[in-house]
């Protein structure tokens, strides 16, 4: 069997090009005892991605170049050297960026698709849905009358963020850039406050006019995606105590030079603010909760699709780069079979 | 009774100058029903007095022009208009920055200074010592084997952070400016790890430095009491899930223009790190055992007079002024009788 897979061949320097990647060609061999041949369904590419394309310290070590980088992936079994695994079986791997692989089972986890769909083990089952479900109900200890900020709120978190914020009966702001994304958080998530951040002069101007618009006086809980500015407008409007999850601050994994960081950091100290820093793998404690959440959550029919579904390993690359040019929404996936 | 009195005259911009305060006599009446006439022996001045003398919001209202300010003061009833407060008991008031005042008993609390001298009310038995009690223990969670590192470690909070983190075994670094700050940490302190950040191009390696030499990989609590470089240097040195207790930051107190903020916040992430503001006074419930501890530490004199103690109101101003020109050690006291 022969597998496209794509590869990181240079560090990009700031928002990565289309040229720091190549897709390269390698045959899959037979698997033999404890190993197991799997064609991967789906992929899923997310911006925490560009800080493993630099080489730098971090919770994860760096891609090496030259060789297929990793990520979420999907699959199904097509021959096995394994008991345990069936051909026909579903598995979650790390190793995306390719169309199939052999790979020792140890690599692998079997996934349940009898209540779920298999792509959803990509996003609001998966490690994305937990990320929002930690951040918003652990980290952020979501309280009743709390109202929610989120930023990047159009992103594969965010919208599960939100989603979940308004089950759960909480007025919620959600911030993204362009009038499609606006569009999207106003129509499709239906939430109390929305933000296009890039129309706005002041964020936090624009951030206190919505909170007065959903008849609150601040924010009680504020997911953060992006860091920056947004940070910034969400200390600027906290009420006292308010809880902050730090998740991911994609506005700076581009950049090489400056970032604008916020600059009202000793109201952490004059409202008592939790910041809060997070990863969701370190709570995998609570993943038979949150997945019984998601499993009823998606037979209820209360989770809306919002995914953006790219076609083939030729469209990775394409499909990673939309997550910093603003033209995705939700979980950005790859179909690659 | 004649009282002299230190009143805000106008609001400073940027650092405070003694022009924008001024001296002035008021007569204290005879206490009537309910009332009672004080002497002050202690006030105390803080960093975070500079705060209330903007007109802006935050979690005690602006001083008053014209009038004089408020603080934290401990003094003798000298007559009285209500049973509870006989002559002679000590009282602790937030009626600073005079000799003497007549009084309603709702603005009184009477202390006991069997177990501890008058003066510690204002300082390791009252709220500067229970600020730094709740930072380190409840707010920092202070866990075995920890490394602390303490800004402003030479100040009123700093001192008595450093001491309960060194009571209790820990490895403490400690920063201050100027040689005389540091000299005190090291030689009477006896911390650990001494910084000079006025003698530091780079405080993030300064920190370094001192983590290496104390056999660390990195800082597990920071007591924040300046925000700006500390708090950088601090992020860029915390071992994952380091907890950051946000008490003042006095850097930004006088910053009527820019500051220099974190331009690490990306970390919280990455490092799962948890910055918290607090306020002491949130937290009276816990007075009590925080009392018991002073009282066991001082008996068993493992707590240092570090105290700054400045003779007279006339020196009250220079005393406030002191805090921001980097002249005093521990807390700064202004003994009025």
């Amino acid at each position: 069997m022969i597998s496209r897979e794509v590869q990181l061949k240079r560090r990009p320097v700031g928002s990565p090009v289309p040229e720091d990647f190549a897709i390269a060609e390698r045959d899959v061999p037979a698997p033999g005892p404890g190993e197991v041949q799997v064609r991967n369904l789906f992929m899923a590419v997310d911006p925490a991605m560009r800080g493993r394309m630099d080489d730098a310290k971090s919770y994860v070590p760096p891609f090496e170049l030259d060789a297929a980088m990793e990520g979420p992936a999907i699959g199904q079994v097509v021959a096995s050297g394994d008991d345990t695994f069936a051909p026909g079986a579903m598995v979650f791997s790390r190793l995306g960026w390719r169309e199939a692989f052999t790979a020792p089972v140890s690599a692998l986890q079997l996934r349940d698709c009898s209540q779920l769909p298999p792509q959803s083990w990509l996003g609001f089952a998966g490690v994305t849905g937990l990320t929002a479900y930690v951040g918003l109900l652990h980290i952020g200890r979501l309280t009743p009358g709390d109202v929610v900020f989120v930023s990047a709120a159009s992103g594969g978190v965010g919208t599960l963020v939100c989603q979940m914020a308004r089950i759960k009966g909480h007025k919620v702001i959600g911030a993204a850039g362009g009038a499609r994304k606006a569009a999207f958080l106003r129509d499709v998530l239906q939430l109390d406050g929305v933000i296009d951040y890039k129309a706005e002069d002041n964020l936090t101007k624009a951030l206190a006019r919505e909170v007065k618009a959903v008849g609150a006086g601040g924010i009680d809980l504020y997911f953060d995606n992006v860091g920056g500015d947004h940070l910034h407008a969400a200390i600027a409007l906290a009420n006292p105590f308010a809880r902050m999850a730090i998740c991911g601050m994609i506005s700076q994994y581009n950049a090489a030079g400056a970032v604008t960081p916020p600059r009202n950091l000793t109201q952490i100290m004059t409202k008592r603010l939790e910041l809060k820093g997070f990863i969701a793998t370190d709570h995998m404690d609570i993943e038979q909760h949150f997945l019984a959440d998601m499993k009823a959550w998606h037979k209820a029919d209360l989770l809306k699709q919002t995914d953006t579904v790219h076609e083939g390993i030729d469209n990775a690359v394409h499909a990673f780069l939309g997550l910093f040019d603003g033209s995705n929404l939700g979980r950005t996936l790859v179909r690659l079979g």
